[in-house]
């Protein structure tokens, strides 16, 4: 018998997710039937769309129910398998969950390498940020080179992605971020041409005058004010890729939206939602670019990697609403 | 000397304009120079849009200039011509102005054939508000046969062509407006499928009913709360076209934007601007198809003809923002 401890969504939380949110619990795991693993999970992710997931609405993905073992995408290594294409010691990525342990059927599980890149990658650049940061700015917001590209939560696991493969493809990148240590990290290391602290500037006249020009694409991962200093700074045809909006995610009631969407209007532009999970099929295209721009130097995958349990899980995942970390952030046990 | 009475901005409004907005004057026209036409104003379009070149800020046009003859579009006939492609007696189409007469050098001033409609038809279907229909449900909205189609204001001038090119394209259509007597024209008139009557009814719970599967092409005439009733009823891959916002253009500051956009997210929905101007090369193409479902009988042009004098231009124009208008608004000198 193996046991592991995991974290169950003990109740519906309203605004930030407090302890009172999960349930950690240890418990057996079943004996392996035929064509399973069992993995024991080294990475956790964790991601602001899980917020969303806590909420029982219609939305892209069923809600996690009430009982259930937090949803969570994982690194993990096989450690027993009856499965023909695995086999132990196998570095696999799946959706396995908060817990130490799981028994799969394979389903749903990839085999990854890590002579690649290390874990913690999988699941940044080479993984769902990555792979949402390449489908976002090149399928939906059809970068063309000598474009200038905006990005929100830019020193963000997805942001970064995306300012990076926006620069590996001929544009100009501006980032926008919270502090003077992640604008340092954007324009200092991760190549970005110039970044905004939203914190100490105003974001709408920054942004005029680094981009006098007006915006190609704003890649909006935040909403709120942020949407509308870009709405303000388009250029015409501009896109607006929606890929989250970080500040609402916590809100109990739905707040107003983009106050200045007829920018929309008077500048041609259009502005475009997407769920990352339609491009699956294309995922090993994504991972062979981006491997090889990491390869070649011009993309550079930032983790923020907290060690500890499963039962940090919690105050872990709420670093993502208060801004703590800097790139992917991961949880490894 | 030719007299000619019209309508200068006296000064820009906050909120709906009032006669002091208007300066009513007669003065005297020069004798034409080579190459110009003296017109005859016959009918004067009334537009939502004029309140937006009321403003003075950036748009798609500039804002017309304190002083200046109020811009509108005309149907005119040429009662003296010294230039060589207009005669004396032709009916032509032109951004005259609101005024009786006015000297022209014939630059953007079109023939019109009043053998295939009356004039007023000239500024509704076969004029912008048809170009602007045909270009922003065939073009931006990227109609296909089958798909469900829902459009607001849809007795105006715009909508009701919306909706009727749609239908003549295999669309189901849902026109949104204000009273029974609206709606009652829309669904036995002018074969809209459904109509909803957002005075009297919850236009999201409505919409539900009407389009359980949700709707393909939202075309946005209005902005505020039918907004956001129809990004809760989109369907996956949905395309919004934004064509104006008649319920905020009197408002003094910006509005809250619609609080359900990320909506888009959910349903990989996009929504998009247009300005009717940049198809101005293919307005040929649209006449001759419009000119053609009239023929067929499938579009049926409804005008509302207001008679009177340029002094009554003001009064005239409110009735836009007051939802007194079914179909096209003109003014009859």
């Amino acid at each position: 018998m193996t046991k592991t401890q995991q974290v169950r969504l003990a109740r519906r939380p309203s605004g930030l997710p407090g302890t009172d949110t999960w349930n950690v619990t240890t418990e057996d795991l079943p004996a392996l039937g035929e064509g399973e693993i069992l993995v024991k999970i080294d990475y956790i992710s964790l991601d602001p769309a899980m917020r969303g997931w806590l909420n029982d609405v219609r939305s892209y993905l069923p809600p996690v129910g009430l009982g259930e073992v937090m949803r969570s995408l994982d690194i993990a290594t096989v450690v027993e398998s009856t499965h023909p294409d695995f086999a132990v010691g196998d570095a696999v990525s799946g959706t396995f969950g908060v817990t130490e342990y799981a028994v799969s059927d394979g389903k749903g599980v990839t085999k990854i390498d890590l002579g690649v890149a290390p874990g913690p990658t999988w699941l940044g650049a080479l993984g769902m940020p990555g792979m949402t940061a390449y489908f976002g700015i090149l399928e939906v917001g059809k970068l063309k080179a000598g474009e200038t590209v905006v990005v929100s939560a830019a020193a963000g696991a997805v942001g970064s992605v995306v300012g990076q493969i926006a620069k590996a493809n001929g544009a100009t990148v501006i980032g926008i971020a919270g502090g003077a240590e992640k604008c340092r990290i954007l324009t200092e290391e991760l190549g970005f041409d110039a970044a905004v602290d939203y914190r100490g500037e105003d974001v709408l006249h920054r942004l005029r005058e680094l981009a006098p020009e007006g915006i190609d694409i704003y890649f909006d991962n935040v909403g709120g004010d942020i949407l509308d200093a870009a709405l303000a700074n388009l250029r015409r045809g501009a896109r607006i890729v929606l890929c989250g909006a970080v500040s609402a995610y916590n809100d109990e009631k739905l707040r107003p939206g983009p106050s200045r969407y007829m920018s929309l209007l008077v500048f041609r532009a259009s502005m475009t939602g997407f769920v990352v999970f339609d491009y699956a099929d294309r995922y090993p295209e994504a991972v062979a670019a981006i491997a090889g721009w990491i390869a070649e130097g011009k993309l550079k995958s930032r983790e923020h990697i907290v060690a500890g349990g499963v039962a940090q899980f919690g105050e872990t995942l709420n670093m993502l609403f208060s801004g703590g970390n800097t790139g992917k952030l991961v949880l490894a046990l």
